[in-house]
């Protein structure tokens, strides 16, 4: 499937959750499939931290531009886009197309830097919301995504309940732990206290502060694969031959061989302001804080029926999290259907092609389509 | 109890495992409790990454030096000073009293810094034999540790069989798993990544790598406790009040203060060089790797009695790594005492007061007094 981005602008000013408002923004956006006569099979895909609106596909040219979730969108596959129109879209304050803090402030016609406005899940939606209002979409089939993604997708239910059929919630979380929070906050002091970030206008000294992405990137990469995993590909293995070197500084072990890399590729391309944006707001989700705490409560807004996922080994959102979602819903008596599959893969098991996992969506997205598709 | 620190000095080099040696080295040690005549209930207390010689009891003048286990030893306690004759040691590399990157090397006159050797739990070992040679101590009633510190209570059994009667090895592991190396090398790269580590010579120029040190901190505070002491001490409370500030670089919650208070103290008073030097002793140690990974194999050499403690929640040295130990030594018939406490705090459980915990040892060692001490 070949697919190209596109952009769409919008010069009337959207309100956020902080009091602050973001006017003249554009959002990048992919779409896949056609949308029907009766505009009703369209699916909305929602990202995480390190991803874009490049969900599926190549680029004409480019046999290794796979989008994110390639496995699980396009045609033939779990959501099928022979069925199914689907939209990826770059959130707002991202680092790969939509308008962030690398761009240029209106206001001031500077760029943004660390004063682009802080973003919540709850701006990135209205903001989704108004890219479909662009499209000519009323309702959504499903909402669909991934971790923070998930979270997105939940929102959408909460947000816009009469605008979504379905709410597609995985590897998620009703919200972030203190130990979620303090993962998240170690990264950004490290990226804060690079000293090449100055304050998060970085970009007018012409450095990016990278050491402080690379450790970020570090820690979210600990987190993101089960002990388990980490220890089957990587277990005590040396990096060269059997004998260790005796070195504080050099790579003695292939799992450090493995995260420097995967540090340095990440410190190439991410945006230092971009990543205190979206840990921000994923810190900041938690839709149960203004019902007293009550997620039933929260949840009593949602219309839609739901799909959630979780995985056993993913300690970041841990079932017990999605569990705690599917009991929320239940006691509003909404239609839920909740898989645990049990991989081995951690958090990143979203990412991933797992036959159960993949034939648990599928199962779920032919009966949209049953309903949905005429 | 009043406690004083002393300090003994080697100028015969110790051979080191990497290859290299030391010599003209000091070791900060401090002792409680009476040798008895026949010199029979010694008992060496082993210290993890954040500890010193400094065990037990107070400074004269300072009331709030306690010792970093005074739960566990002194007068009436779990390891009663009043019956055994206790001994703290200060390891080399650390930065609490012996030796370490901070001195100067006599082989060139200039402060070790990054060239101080790289240690390994075995050499710690082979140094503290000495200073129980240095003290006329022929055969340790008992050595014990926790964390670190229990590595090196099991290493003295298997490198000093004929001298230790009792290994009690507390919240430890036969070695590091991925994922612990992985935190490990994230909180070095921090370090080693700060401008003003300057390759570890940062001495002479007199600055500290307090950013590095304060994100390496950060990371060990989160693994030390487990999420739900996280969630019970902190959950999501913010810190000021009950509305978001909607900021990515202050203070929003609770857990954040925390842990920057605690990686500000830390950077104060830990030396950076010396954090490299611990953390690789954690990673290298790993004694079945001269059997073919083979633990069992490794711990024959062993003929020490043992108790093996672990703490359900602790994530970093799970009790499945303690239960690993337990296999290996029953599957040499060995004497095992083997006690998985239920406490939520995490790894930071061996530190803290239980009263099933202290009991435990209590317990264990009325039986050492019962044989050792006549």
């Amino acid at each position: 499937m070949i697919v190209s981005p596109q952009s769409m602008s919008f010069s009337r000013p959207l309100a956020l959750r902080s009091g602050a408002s973001i006017r003249d923004y554009a959002l990048a956006y992919e779409t896949y499939g056609t949308l029907n006569a009766d505009r009703s099979n369209a699916v909305l895909v929602c990202h995480a931290l390190n991803a874009s609106h490049h969900v599926a596909g190549v680029y004409a040219g480019k046999p290794d531009s796979q989008g994110w979730w390639d496995t699980m969108i396009g045609p033939g596959k779990p959501v099928d886009t022979d069925r199914f129109f689907v939209i990826g879209v770059n959130n707002l304050g991202s680092c790969f197309g939509s308008t962030g803090p690398m761009h240029v402030n209106p206001d001031t016609g500077k760029v943004y830097g660390a004063d682009f406005p802080v973003m919540t899940v709850e701006d990135w939606v209205d903001a989704q919301a108004r890219l479909l209002d662009g499209l000519g979409i009323g309702t959504l089939a499903a909402v669909m995504g991934g971790s923070l993604g998930g979270m997105q997708a939940l929102s959408w239910t909460l947000q816009y309940p009469q605008r979504v059929r379905h709410g597609v919630v995985i590897a998620s979380a009703p919200n972030l732990t203190a130990e979620n929070i303090a993962f998240n906050e170690v990264a950004r002091r490290a990226i804060v206290t690079d000293p090449d970030f100055h304050g998060g206008h970085f970009y007018e000294h012409g450095v990016v502060p990278k050491r402080g992405l690379r450790i970020a990137r570090m820690i979210g990469h600990i987190t993101y694969l089960s002990d388990d995993v980490m220890n089957e590909k990587f277990g005590r293995q040396l990096r060269d031959g059997i004998a260790p070197k005796y070195s504080t500084q050099e790579i003695e072990f292939q799992i450090e061989s493995y995260l420097r890399y995967q540090g340095d590729k990440f410190s190439e391309y991410f945006d230092a302001n971009t990543y205190l944006l979206i840990t921000r707001a994923l810190d900041y989700f938690d839709p149960a804080l203004d019902y007293d705490g009550s997620l039933a409560r929260a949840l009593a807004r949602a219309s839609a029926r739901f799909l959630l996922v979780s995985f056993t080994t993913d300690w970041r959102f841990a079932p017990r999290r999605s569990r705690e979602l599917v009991k929320a819903l239940l006691d509003n008596r909404r239609d839920v259907s909740y898989a645990e599959i049990d991989a081995p893969h951690g958090h990143d098991a979203f990412l991933l092609e797992d036959p159960r996992y993949l034939g648990t969506v599928r199962s779920y997205f032919e009966r949209i389509a049953a309903e949905a598709v005429r």
